[in-house]
Formats: structure tokens, C-alpha cells, sequence
């Protein structure tokens, strides 16, 4: 699998993940853990919420993109580390069953104007589900490597 | 346990929540489900890594401060669905041991204009660690009852 370099990266690249699929099993797990409240705990309960049904929660949309990212095809030389993350949303739930994948896009690529070794480069992330439906957006920043870095003496 | 309908609030109000601690198993088992990458899933390769030690992936210290809203202060009616977020940011990792806590302001109060049962409420929550330290900030629109609602025939 490449691993990727700032030098190898262009505005307007963009990466598809795999396919995952969620169950209830897993949406409840991750509510009791971290967002226990009846929408995502409960199905009966669920039907009498403002879903109609049992939800994921936005924070385990967003778990399961990262997923996604991390074993997509946008692999950076040192791993993926986030500075941060603007405008997410999330236009529909996930249920039970849905299959999601992720459509990352290359916006801005920044060099280091201090830090010759490493850069930052400004991404969308787009969460489908199996009908093409978006499911979360996002942007994020995430430092990268440059591969001239190998040749500055530290 | 008071639940809070849209006219309760105003803007200023800041609620703490309890706390909690993050154990080495929880950030490798996050890791594991969610952000394989090394320095959120191995002790020993994590010192080699830009943190110099075992993290929590930053989504699961926002899935950490999803469970200190809901079990926190700010507990509302009908539940807390949230709309987006913005600016997310992650100033300082998450590490063993840690023990966060969260605090979140009110910034905005809009009664919808086309549903007169509901509004949105703008919150800012600052997860901090044991130390103080800011760990994790982010914007959030989040969708309230109105307590008026139940005086409206629907």
C-alpha cells in the first residue's frame, strides 16, 4: 500500500474508501458507551423519537469515518493526524444496516512556512450510505509529511 | 433530574458535567474499533510517534464529551440532537489516565421562525483534563423544545 507524501498530493485528488456496514448491535454498543439516550439505545423507544427509528449517534457516524479513512486509500507516510475539523454535518441518521463509504477530496495544500519537514493539507470527507445518500460532511486539516524532508539534515 | 425546554435557557448559562477517566484498555480498544493507527493502539510505538506516547484518537475524545453532555448539566427535553458542529479542535491530546471534564456555555438562543415547537441553541463545550488543560473545544447547534409547544394545537 503507497503511503503518501506532501510532494505527492495535488488539489482536486480524490480517494474512496471500503465498504462498512453498521448493525444494531453496534449503534447500541457505542450509545451505551458514549451517547446513551433512547434513539440510539432503544427500538421501541426509538419509534417515538423525532427518527421514527433507531439512530446512530453523529459521533458514531463520525467514528466509523474515521475508519473508513484510516483504512481508505489516502494513506500518509506517519499516519493521519487531525488539527481539526470545520462545518460537520450530519444531513441524515444512520441506521441498522446501512452500508457506508467514504469520498475524500484534496481542497488546499499547505507547506510549513517554519517547518520545512511537513505540511497541511485541507480535506472534504463525504459519509454515504448504500443509496448514495450523504450521511456526513466534513472538513478537516491533517498534518503531512514531505518526503524532501529525508534530505534536510536535522 | 431537570429537563430544560428552549425558554429556560439564556444565553451566558454554563453547565459543568461529572467526570471521567480514560483508561490505556479504552484507548486502544477505541483505536482498535475505529483509528488503527499506531500511536492510538501500541505503547511502545507510540513513544516513536510525534506524541511521544499513547493517545486517544481525537474522535474518541469527542465521543468521551458526547457522554459528559448527556449525563451532565444540560440535560434537555426530548433529548439532545445535534445539528453540526464547528471548529472542532484538539489543542492537546488525550493520555492514560487523564481524567476529563466538560463545561459548555450557551452562545445562542434562535426560536425557529417556520416551527414554533422547537429552537436552536449555539453551545460552545471545552473538554478539559485533570491539569485544566484544554484537551478539546468545538461549536455546536443543537435543536430544543420550546416549553410553549405544548399550548399549540397541533
Amino acid at each position: 500500500m503507497t503511503e503518501f507524501y506532501l510532494e505527492d498530493l495535488q488539489v482536486g485528488d480524490r480517494f474512496e474508501s471500503d465498504a462498512f456496514s453498521v448493525t444494531e448491535h453496534d449503534i447500541i454498543a457505542f450509545a451505551r458507551a458514549f451517547d446513551p439516550q433512547p434513539f440510539h439505545l432503544d427500538v421501541e423507544a426509538a419509534k417515538q423519537s423525532v427518527f421514527g427509528g433507531l439512530v446512530a449517534s453523529g459521533w458514531h457516524t463520525a467514528a466509523m469515518t474515521m475508519k473508513l479513512f484510516v483504512t481508505g486509500g489516502l494513506r500518509l507516510a506517519g499516519g493521519s493526524v487531525g488539527l481539526g475539523v470545520d462545518e460537520l454535518r450530519w444531513p441524515l441518521p444512520v441506521r441498522a444496516g446501512d452500508t457506508l463509504r467514504l469520498q475524500t477530496e484534496i481542497m488546499e495544500i499547505r507547506p510549513s512556512r517554519s517547518k520545512p519537514d511537513r505540511g497541511i493539507i485541507r480535506i472534504r470527507n463525504v459519509t454515504t450510505n448504500q443509496k448514495g445518500e450523504e450521511v456526513q460532511t466534513f472538513f478537516a486539516s491533517v498534518l503531512v509529511r514531505r518526503r524532501t524532508a529525508d534530505k534536510i539534515p536535522l
